[in-house]
Order: structure tokens, then C-alpha cells, then sequence
């Protein structure tokens, strides 16, 4: 048993989706979500910059106690390999839990993936997909507007704009005729539906948060590290704390935030706790 | 005569635009161009946010040994109030520029006005165009998608998903019977055809960015501070250096960016030339 709380971060909100399936599987944990709200989005940025900022993110989590470190930004995933682990924290991301439940998804061995700019640019979905099957084809292309249209609020399905963006983003990859499509950012499940309707029922669709929180669940449960589920919930720490956050946030969430974000500074240093 | 560089800074690339006009008007002019990439969109962030990283901008371009600042990002343009002024580097933003030539256009007294969630949030430009013209009316609209449709380059007429947008947006100001525009934020000239389309050929647009150009210019004059045209061009500066930068830059600036970007960390101190 271990009750220290499981830390989550992303570049902003997208995040809060994966923390939605945390609580949904994972009741009587306590979770530390961090978002880097002053310094989002982090899809456009260089893999240099990137690393830098996901080391703070990380320096902040490993400093409020956390058993644990979940980067439930698809984006920010990418440059796992080039952050100097703590052995007493693991940390874990979203694209091997993605590649993994894709490549057992698929029959065809033609996988669809949408990420931000940056993690297209990475390649590291096609060489982890590859590891694990390789002859899979992966069928991928950065879709960076879904953010910003998401974080709009033009979310349901009927929206011309976001329907026509969608359409135009995903029509390669349907024509590729893959069978599964990874979503390879956190903010994208909020517009499961509007991508559904565009692949058709034949394609699976991965939710790279959910995949990596199932993962978390099992090694916790492996590592015996699971809480005694007395304190449960949810604390938020932002870089930012901008208009319509709380707004923006209980849409990704699926429930209210309400009265206990606080915003911090990286400026400063964290050391570990 | 003063042949030190004239220093121009936004959030990104969105001042490039105003740079082109600045390279217009002021052809001998050695300018420095400062975009903050790695943090890039201010137009989301909170006051608080926005009056630090307005801070460190100023503070790098004062250690490059420029003769004059200009803010050419409407967002960061509205902290300037909180910024203590260098007296020996006269620092000036697009809000004064711009809502004085919107007041000198109306005819009506209604003036219609776009710019990002920040600048509209600081109620700054009804302030100012309040007190040049008591009885102005000001029909404001934040417009976030903008800048990530502009960015993506859907920025062309016909192009059905930044015309519906730019038209939700600005149906009720047009509706309002404005007769003066003033586009608040850089990036927006870009699409300033498709911005004029739906607002009809009796309204006036202020590009706030070409504004302040105009107010700098004459300054200089004023102050016999004008270079001696030996040794003009722009240089660029960023604190990332993403993919597509001299794509994208190049499509704001009207002319190609080449060879000449160098990448700088705000970390450092920066001190006073």
C-alpha cells in the first residue's frame, strides 16, 4: 500500500482527459495534475525546448511526493528518453501504452495516427510500432488546429468547421484503409465522435490517455503500491491561470474544478520531496 | 542621426507583418526582430503572465543596443502601462496608434474591434478610445481561432473553414454598423481580404500593427533619430526555432527569412547595452 498521490501533468488541459479515466478506474487515489497553462501548447515547439520543459514539469511533481509521474501529453511523451530517471519515481508516458494496444488491435497491420506537429516530427510511434510488429504500416499526420478548435468549444458534432478540418486531416488516412487510429494527443477524445463518424465503424480508435492509465493500474497493482482509497481526489496546479480555465478544464474533466487550483512558479526551484 | 537598430518584438511571427511595413516606410533602417516562439501565443495568458514575459522581451532587446522598442503584438501591448520605462529606450505598443487612426476614421462613432482573448479581457482599447472620443461606441469580439487558422495557412478566400469562422465572429460587429475595424492583433492583415469581404466596403480596417509603424516613423523624424541608411535589413531572433519557421515567417513578412535566425534562451540575464 502506498498513499502518496499520483502525479499527472500536461501542457494544459488535454491531460484532464486521462485524469477522468484515472478516476474512473482508479477510485481511491489521490491525483497532483499539473498544467503548464503559462506555456501551452507544447505541439509546435522543438524537441530542445520540449525537454526543457518537461524536465521542470517533472522537477515540480517529484516535489509534492508523488509515487508516481503519469505525462498525459502525447507531445511531451516524445522526449521521454531523453529525461535522467529517478529510480524511487517512475515515470511513464502515453506512447508505448498506445503503440501496444494498436498493434493488438489491428488485424490489417495498418495503423492510423494523429498527433501534434512535434510528435509527428519525432517518429517514435512508427520505430515503437515497428519494434513490436514489423511489418505494420503506420499511416500518421500532425493535425494542428484540433487544439485550438477543441479549446473553442467547437466540439460538437454538425460544427462545419471542426467536421470540415476533421474530414480534410483524417481523409488520407482512411483512404490508407487502416483499421486502427491512434490518438496520439490528449485533447482529441473530446472530439471521439466527430473522428468516428469520419472513419467509419470499421476502425478502432486508441485513446492514447486511456491506454497509458491502464497501464499505470496495473503496475501500481503489481507494485502493491495502490492507496488505501481514504482520501481520494484531485488537486490542480497551473503555470497560468487564464479566463475560462475552469470552464475549459470541467469539459475535459467531465466534472466540475471548482476552488482548489493553485498556480505555481517554475521559475523557482523544486527539489525532491 | 542615430544608426543603432530599431528593435521590434511579439509573441511569434504575427509582427513580421509589421515589420514589412516598417521596412516599407523606413527603408534604411537596421531592425531587429525579437519572437518569442518558445512561449508563443501570449493571447491566451493572464495580465500577470503577460507583464513578465513582456519584461524579459524588453530587457533582451535593450541588451542588443536598439535606439527604440517597438511592441508589434497587441496582446503584449496592453501590459505596457505596467512596464517601467528605460527613459533612454522609448518602448511603444499598437493600442494608442491604432484606436488614435480609428477615432480619426469613424464617422459614426462606432468602432469595431477584434484582437485576442487577453486584449480584449483588458478593456484597454475602450479606455483609450474613450478618452479621444467620449461618444465612441466600441463593439469588441475576442477572436482566438485566428491566429492557429492563420498559422496553418488557411488563410486564403474560399477557404470554407477560416471564412465561417471569420464571418461568426464578426456578425455581430458588422451587424452593430460600425464603420471603422481595428484588427487588435498582428497576425491578422494576413487575412485581411477575407476580413474585408464580410465587413462590406464601408468599413475602414486598421491594421494596428502598420499604425504604430506610422507613429515610430515620425517619432524618429521628430527626433532627428533616423538612421543613415548604410547598413539596413532585418535580423531575427527566437527563442524556438520550430519547424516551418521560415515557411511561415516568410508568408508574414512577404519576403523570404534566410540564414539569418538565431535562437536565444530568456533565461540568461540581460542587461542594458
Amino acid at each position: 500500500m502506498d498513499n502518496r498521490p499520483i502525479g499527472v501533468f500536461d501542457s494544459g488541459l488535454g491531460g484532464l482527459t486521462a485524469v477522468k479515466e484515472l478516476v474512473r478506474v482508479l477510485p481511491g487515489e489521490r491525483i497532483l495534475y499539473f498544467g503548464d497553462t503559462g506555456r501551452v501548447p507544447y505541439g509546435t515547439r522543438s524537441r530542445e525546448t520540449l525537454i526543457r520543459y518537461t524536465r521542470e514539469d517533472i522537477a515540480f511533481l517529484s516535489s509534492q511526493g508523488v509515487k508516481r509521474i503519469l505525462i498525459a501529453c502525447g507531445t511531451a511523451s516524445t522526449v521521454l528518453d531523453a529525461i535522467d530517471p529517478d529510480p524511487l519515481i517512475p515515470v511513464s508516458g502515453v506512447l508505448y501504452a498506445a503503440s501496444r494496444r494498436a498493434v493488438a488491435a489491428t488485424k490489417n497491420g495498418r495503423i492510423g495516427l494523429i498527433a501534434t506537429a512535434s510528435s509527428i516530427r519525432s517518429g517514435l510511434y512508427e520505430k515503437i510500432i515497428s519494434s513490436l510488429l514489423p511489418s505494420a504500416e503506420v499511416v500518421s499526420r500532425a493535425t494542428p488546429l484540433l487544439v485550438p478548435l477543441i479549446e473553442a468549444g467547437r466540439i460538437h458534432p454538425g460544427d462545419v468547421v471542426c467536421e470540415t478540418v476533421v474530414r480534410e486531416y483524417l481523409a488520407p488516412i482512411r483512404d490508407a484503409g487502416v483499421d486502427v487510429l491512434i490518438l496520439g494527443c490528449t485533447h482529441y477524445p473530446i472530439i471521439r465522435g466527430i473522428i468516428a463518424a469520419e472513419m467509419g465503424s470499421g476502425v478502432t480508435l486508441i485513446d492514447a490517455g486511456a491506454a497509458a492509465v491502464e497501464e499505470v493500474k496495473t503496475s501500481l497493482e503489481n507494485a502493491d503500491a495502490l492507496s488505501d482509497g481514504r482520501d481520494p481526489g484531485v488537486s490542480f496546479f497551473v503555470t497560468d491561470f487564464p479566463e475560462g480555465f475552469a470552464a475549459v478544464g470541467s469539459m475535459f474533466l467531465g466534472s466540475e474544478i471548482a476552488g482548489r487550483t493553485v498556480k505555481i512558479d517554475l521559475s523557482e526551484k523544486f527539489t525532491a520531496h
